[in-house]
């Protein structure tokens, strides 16, 4: 599949009868019923995205995290300047980023895709993979952030990235991201497409100080109702997202048109499976939120999309450092549910 | 260290210089301060724990599963007969249980220590570590569940058992029980050291029907309100203990000791964590939480302790598994610690 319609056409309902066969199973193994909690439904889960049970034991999970930058920063939304999201690809490429440790702890890979990042230093970088679309959104306060030929293109550049990963054996999709000002963006996202009250969308990203919050927040809620204006799902992500919240939205489709686990990760993954679920609808059902990050959109979309996150440690890294947590959960999950013993026929 | 007594000599506060020094090299990682939240303060402790920071990797963390059973069973607090506790240590040896999936799935070592099986089929059992102090326990809802002389003897067994998985290179201690009857116990004994108000002790344990819940309540309440008017900690512990929560409680202690961290399970392991605390003083800041089991008198006795637990999922299968889970993620703090980058200075 390389491009986001193929993959949106291939989304399917979860396995009921592996999900099924995952039940009956756990309810034979010896343990008292029910007694291992959330990680019975997650295996249950798992095998209903693969269609068999057990499901695949997730021994290769790749992490994939997505740059780019963003119009928005102008506001002044972000505490650091546009030039460390390039700074960070070039971290996260020299293996000495959060979610480079986290992902050799658990044995996964790690790939950086370029959506589109601003030109400057350093550069080149090493291993980046070319998916620049453009150099960065429009400023979401003044205009839709991207056309939709932009959004179009960077929904294709994540759902081939997903191709790429799986046909190179990866068994469970990680999906991180790298974008000053992307938290403005996210919770405009959620904004756009969760229905929002009183509650606050706009949390402090990397550091912002709280008495700039205030002005974060306004920015944020005023895109965000007018995004809400827009019938069009991907006209009202274009109008608020950002290319590398697209390019995870077509990531996630992907995988999940494969029938790959995908392990969402924090504010920003979650405004990128709403929209996704929005364009491409049952995406939801192939995915598990890894964690909850203490972004405050983040506990709002996970409640729209019904989902229960893995881990809740006050994470706000981003990178895909909450999702990658998540995996050895998983992984014990699927272990008990394949290796455990029959329970005796006891009188 | 052979016995409790010495151990519990060998308790100190932790290391406050290793611990400052963890807090000072996160704030200079390549990532906004205090973003990795509760995994920050999890590493921290760790390097407080073991004196050295970064501290060591939890490459090698042993499981050990102290067994044993319980008297009061007589009174029909379990949905299971006390055979079930032989049998399951059986399990665990032929590496059939939750806990047998879960250490694979983590690279733990598994041992079983028999502290206190009632005498029957099947017998012998290859593997089994003899530490056998007693045929079970009396029933604590008529009388003390112990002796003095055997909850010393319980106790130092435990002791034992950590400087012997030590002394084999273990780098972090997973305390795991067997003994059907023991959440009773486990209850009596949080309800003896922690205070109490209305909330409920008892849980369904491993699958007590809802109906049977308001005896076991009864129970629990009774014993652990008679074991409070006893002063001496010890006395009070043996009134409602069990022998492999002893053995566990002598299990931190010898760990704590030897400044290798401690994982604590569900709600025996509180239980025994509780009593740990009344015996030696200081050695709840030697362990970490590993879990929240869904038994209510594991809440009660965190609060009282101080423990955050590190994942919440709902487990009530005990073994260890809900405190193996918390491995994965202690490994990714100490990882993102040891190996990330350093902020580089920025203007």
């Amino acid at each position: 599949m390389t491009t986001f319609a193929d993959a949106a056409l291939g989304i399917g309902p979860p396995d009921a009868a592996a999900a099924d066969a995952a039940r009956r199973r756990w309810d034979t193994r010896v343990k008292p019923p029910g007694s291992l909690g959330e990680l019975e439904d997650l295996a249950i889960r798992l095998a209903g995205i693969a269609g068999v049970c057990p499901p695949p034991a997730l021994g290769r999970p790749a992490v994939v995290v997505f740059a780019a930058d963003h119009g928005v920063v102008a506001e002044g939304v972000s505490a650091w300047p546009a030039e460390i999201t390039r700074l960070m690809a070039a971290t996260v490429l020299a293996g000495d980023a959060a979610i480079s440790a986290f992902a050799r702890s658990v044995g996964a890979s790690v790939t950086v895709v370029d959506v589109g990042i601003l030109p400057g230093e350093p550069h080149p970088l090493p291993g980046l993979v070319d998916g620049h679309v453009a150099d960065g959104t429009a400023n979401l306060a003044r205009g839709p952030a991207m056309t939709g030929h932009e959004l179009a293109q960077a929904l294709d550049v994540g759902v081939r990235t997903a191709t790429t990963a799986i046909d190179g054996g990866a068994d469970c999709l990680i999906g991180g991201e790298l974008g000053i000002g992307n938290t403005t963006a996210a919770a405009a996202v959620i904004g756009a497409f969760a229905p929002v009250d009183a509650a606050a969308l706009a949390g402090t990203g990397a550091g912002l100080p709280p008495e700039q919050l205030p002005a974060k927040e306004s920015i944020v809620r005023a895109a965000a109702a007018a995004a809400r204006g827009i019938d069009d799902p991907a006209e009202r992500f274009a109008a608020v997202g950002g290319l590398e919240v697209a390019a995870l939205a077509g990531f996630y489709v992907g995988g999940v048109a494969r029938r790959v686990p995908v392990i969402v990760d924090g504010v920003i993954g979650c405004a990128a499976l709403l929209a996704a679920e929005a364009l491409a609808p049952g995406t939801t059902e192939g995915c598990v939120a890894g964690h909850r990050s203490a972004e405050p959109a983040a506990s709002i979309a996970l409640e729209h999309l019904g989902l229960q996150p893995v881990v809740d440690l006050g994470l706000r890294l981003g990178e895909g450092t909450g999702a990658a947590l998540a995996v050895p959960v998983l992984r014990a999950a699927v272990a008990a549910l394949s290796e455990m013993g029959e329970l005796p026929g006891i009188e």
